[in-house]
Formats: structure tokens, sequence, C-alpha cells
């Protein structure tokens, strides 16, 4: 399907040049895939070249503030959209760039099942892709992939179904510095406390996960459970240079759980802190039993920049709108580009 | 997608009432598929109730000698196939129940990939499906799951890809008495060597596995090495009710190697014997590697019968003609039907 595409002839925008949308970047001219504008807010950012600011070198693309000015010069077909994990923040931005005719693939983490968060944003931006011609869908390791495309995948092979349950455990010494202060690492309890009072705290996308699981195998959610502890270093942790002391908050434990006819089907579970044995694990109550583990585990970043660049040759292939992963056309694969490195 | 779809619609024919036809026949009956019709050429069978003959009492349909006379009086849509690994025993047979209108999904391990087989023929196999508007499609747990379509669906996170490795490790005495037998376990070492001479011995399937990932991959295989060992037991071994003498074959350690640009790309593995530790594995050496277990391993026959089921309303979804697991239209999942058992 994807074999024959012409990754050159593809040009994309990338909108929101952080950490993730530079991996993303970088993948994408690697594999062959013409960068033609790019978008962020950051001052700092604005008017330098693209490549200089990933670390390829000039590729002569320089980050503009508005994806009219990006456009103003060239054109495109794929716009790569990474900013925020919230629907509420995002959807003008996905309706923008979609006005522009450009098919959208995100990382926000809501907008990969929308319609559970705003069933009438996921409406609109549904329609206005529809309008033009083009796609819009949100994914990413997680959601995107662990807890939901894979999970799913692993199902085929199975009978029966009555349960699903999934962990993500991460060595958050591992991780990037934003990552580990999104989860914590350092707080003293009370401080963490107030974070999560305050909101913007833990992983967005159990819920996503959970429905996209449950619609896919005809199971009716009536209720999703959810809660968020801190990991306290009971001594002091040291792990890839990343110390906490005994007492402090070395990360946290977050689970969800989707309940059907009053029974618990789906169990989703995130611990990220210093000092974890990374891993990843999927158990599937069914005929047969899947119980899988992955270590260390998927690596959240990589996998998420992957998943986005070997995700857009499939993505062009599906009906015009906003897509799911579990509606895809095809399974995403690493695609052709690569092969066998010459 | 296969959502909503009736199953109770879709009439459907065992044409193989052997093993895994059965345990296929009991789970179409509980996912509420209408077996209409059975064939079988086995003369014992012939003219038995076909639900008696698979353990869950009468339904009323009687196993038939041929497909013409299978379908005298009931109409078709779907022909589960099980009866050979190889093409040139199945081809004559896809080609009836192709010329009956029926969309043919089947177990036969060299129709998963038939064209590195015989291009000539899975071109006859293709235009013959084109032209009556079905799908003729070959899958099952291996070749169809463990080693390419998960395998290719993991991928879907690295970035690169330089080298795919899969085993399965399986415990034979947890398998029935064919699989035993088809294995050489019991056999004397010299007996084995004459069996593997004879023709017939092990698994059929790692070539079509290793050509799928590579073609998706868009790597070139120029050569595949394969290799079949006895596994002798060192001691008497006892599992599961099953005992090997010591000096006897225990089972089969069988292997094959995809070659490309003289370096080995694709390895597959298969540990069949008494006593060993049930299991699979999958390593991806990529950016970010994957190094996966299944413990133990997924039930082959099990899973062959849901992969099969499973299967049945995304192929139906596809575009008419010979379809592998690589080019079909979505994964597979185990369908809504099912759900949380009530």
């Amino acid at each position: 399907m994807a074999v024959g595409m012409l990754m050159d002839s593809i040009g994309v925008v990338i909108y929101g040049v952080g950490a993730i949308g530079s991996q993303i970047a970088r993948l994408l001219l690697e594999r062959g895939y013409r960068i033609v504008g790019a978008v962020d807010v950051d001052e700092r950012k604005v008017e330098r070249d693209l490549g200089e600011l990933v670390g390829v070198g000039r590729i002569g693309v320089y980050v503009k503030r508005d994806i009219d000015e990006a456009l103003s010069e060239a054109e495109a077909r794929v716009a790569v959209h990474c900013t925020s994990s919230l629907l509420s923040q995002v959807y003008q931005q996905i309706l923008e760039l979609v006005g522009h005719g450009l098919n959208v693939i995100s990382t926000c983490e809501e907008l990969a099942y929308p319609h559970i968060v705003d069933a009438e944003l996921a409406e609109r931006i549904d329609s206005a892709a529809k309008d033009r011609g083009v796609r819009v869908l949100g994914t990413g390791v997680n959601p995107g992939f662990m807890m939901d495309t894979l999970v799913l995948t692993l199902t085929a092979v199975c009978q029966k179904v009555s349960r699903v349950y999934a962990a993500r455990v991460i060595d958050a010494s591992r991780r990037r510095l934003p990552f580990q202060r999104k989860i914590g690492v350092g707080l003293d309890p009370q401080s963490f406390v107030q974070k999560v009072q305050a909101g913007g705290m833990g992983h967005v996308g159990f819920r996503q996960s959970i429905h996209m699981v449950a619609d896919t195998l005809g199971w009716n959610i009536s209720e999703v459970r959810e809660g968020l502890d801190p990991v306290i270093a009971e001594q002091p942790v040291e792990s890839h240079g990343v110390r906490v002391d005994a007492g402090s908050v070395a990360g946290v434990k977050q689970w969800a759980v989707g309940v059907s006819d009053g029974r618990e089907v789906i169990r989703l579970e995130m611990h990220a802190y210093v000092g974890a044995e990374d891993h990843d694990i999927i158990r599937i109550d069914a005929v047969p039993p899947i119980n899988l583990e992955i270590r260390p585990g998927v690596h959240g970043d990589k996998a998420t920049a992957a998943m986005i660049v070997n995700t857009i040759p499939l993505l062009l292939e599906a009906p015009p709108g906003l897509i799911t992963m579990n509606r895809l056309p095809a399974i995403p694969h690493a695609a052709t580009a690569w092969g066998v490195r010459r």
C-alpha cells in the first residue's frame, strides 16, 4: 500500500516544535519527507531555521508564528500537530489546519478518541475534514498504540475476551526533565497534593484507550474510574543521574478502570517513577489467554515519533474525516523508506 | 466496522471437518454465524450431523462428500477451508469454492502468501476471485499472526528496523497427538532422519512470514535458508502425561532465515518438543528496540480458530481478489458478538 509512495512528494508542516515535534521533524527528514514549513509560538524559535533548531543542520525552512505565514510561500499536504494534550486547547488549531486543506496527524491525546470528551467538537472536526477532503487523526504510543491498537491486535487470536489489563512501568530517570516534572519527581508529598489539586498532573489518554478498546470489542462502558497516587521514596533513590531523597516523591502510580455491567472489564495503569523497573505488560483474559511483557518498556518519545511518521501513508489512504486508530484502513508499520540501511 | 454486521445473515460452509475445522465450526456457532453446509472426504464423517460431529449437539446440517452436494439446498457466502498446508494440494479446492461464489478463508499455510510458492497459481486464484467478486485469504496463528501480522504491527512504533527475530517455543505435550506425530515425538533418531527425508516434517509457513514481513518493510529477500533438527531427550522426559525415553526424539528445532544483501535480516524459529518451556518471543532490532515475550505461548489451535473467525467480517469488506494479511483493510480483533459474557 504505502510501498512506492514518494515521500518527497508529500509536503509536511510541523505545527509545534517542542521535544516531540523536533523528533518527528528529524525522522521525517531521515525518511525523505519534504518539510515545507514550521509553526511555533515560542518567540525564541520564530524565524530560526527548523533544521538547525532540531539539530540536523540548515534546511532553509524557517519557523513562523502562525500557519498562514508558514504556508504563504509553500504548499503542504500534511500537518504534524504537537502542541497540547487537551481537545479544548487544540481544536481551533486543528480546524485552522483543516481549513488550509491539510491532513492533520496529532499527538493530542484527547484527539485520539475525541467524541468521548466533546461530541460536538468532534463532530465539527469531522465535518470540516470531510468538507475539505482531508483526514484528522490523533495518535502516538499511548493513546494510539500500547493500550489500544496493540491490545486490539492481540485479541485477533482470542475466541472470548472477558477482561483487558495493560500497564506501562516507566523508569522516570530515563525520560526527559519535563516528563519528570510532570509526574512530580523530587516534590515533598504536600507539594505533590497541591500539584494534583491544581490539575494537569499525570497521563492524559486512559479514557481514550478504554473507550477505543471497549467500542471495538462491543463492550458498553458505563463508568470510568481514575486515580493517581504519589510513589514516595522510602530510601534515597538514584537512577541514571536522577536522585530522589527519602520521603520525597519519586513519581506516580496512575490507573483507570472501565466498568461494564458493574464489572471491571478494562484496567490500565501507568507507574512512572525514578528507579522503576521499566517494562510494559498486557494481559488479556481470553481463550487462549495472552500474557505479554516487553522489557524494557517501549520508549515513549521515540515510539510516538515513529507512530506519527509511520502512520502518515496509511492516513492519506483513509476516507476523509476524523479517523481513530481502530478505524484506520490498515495496520501501521515501519514503512518502506527505511528498509535495511544500506 | 464489523460492528453491527449480522452474523446470522452470513451463511458459512465448513470445508474440511478435522480438528481445526471442528474448532472453527464450534466458534462460528457460538458467535451466531449460520453454518449451512459442511464438506469432508472422510467416509466416517459423510452424512453425519456437523453439530454432533463437533460436539455441540444436532444442528441439522449434514457433512457431504463435495461442495456441489453441500450447496445443493443451501446458500452460503463464506467457505472456511481447512484441509492441507500445501498450495499444490488445495488450489483446485479453492478454485472450486470461488467458482461457487464463495469468499474463502483458509488455514492453508502456503496460501497465506502464495505467489512465492507458485506465482501463476496465485494469479489464477486472484483472477478467479475478482471475476466472482469474492475474496480469498490464507491465515491462522502462524503464518497469519505471530510471526508476521503481530511483528509488523509492533514496528508501528519503530523508527528504524534492522532485524526481526521471532520464535515459538512449544511444549509439545500440550498439543494434539497428530501434532506430536508430525514432529516425531518418541521416534528413535534414525527413524527421525528417515521421516525428514520422506518429507512432510515440520512447520510449513516460515517462508510466507519472512516474505510478508520483508515485502511490507521494503526489504528485498535474496535467499531463505531453512533447517530442521531433532531434539533428543538426554534423560526420560514426561510432561502432561506424554513420556519420551532417553535417546529418543522429544521434538524438533526448526528455523528459517531471510537474507537481504548478504545479511540475515529475519530469523524465525520453532522449537516444539515434550517438556519445552512454552513461550513466544519477538525481538525487533530497531529504534526503540522491542523485546517481547508471551508466556505461556499463544495456543496454536485455539488461536487459529479465533483468527479465522475474527477475520471473516474484515475479509468481507476487503476488495475482491486474493488477499494477504498485510493487505487486509483493518486489524482483526475479537469482534463484537462476544463482548462481555452475560
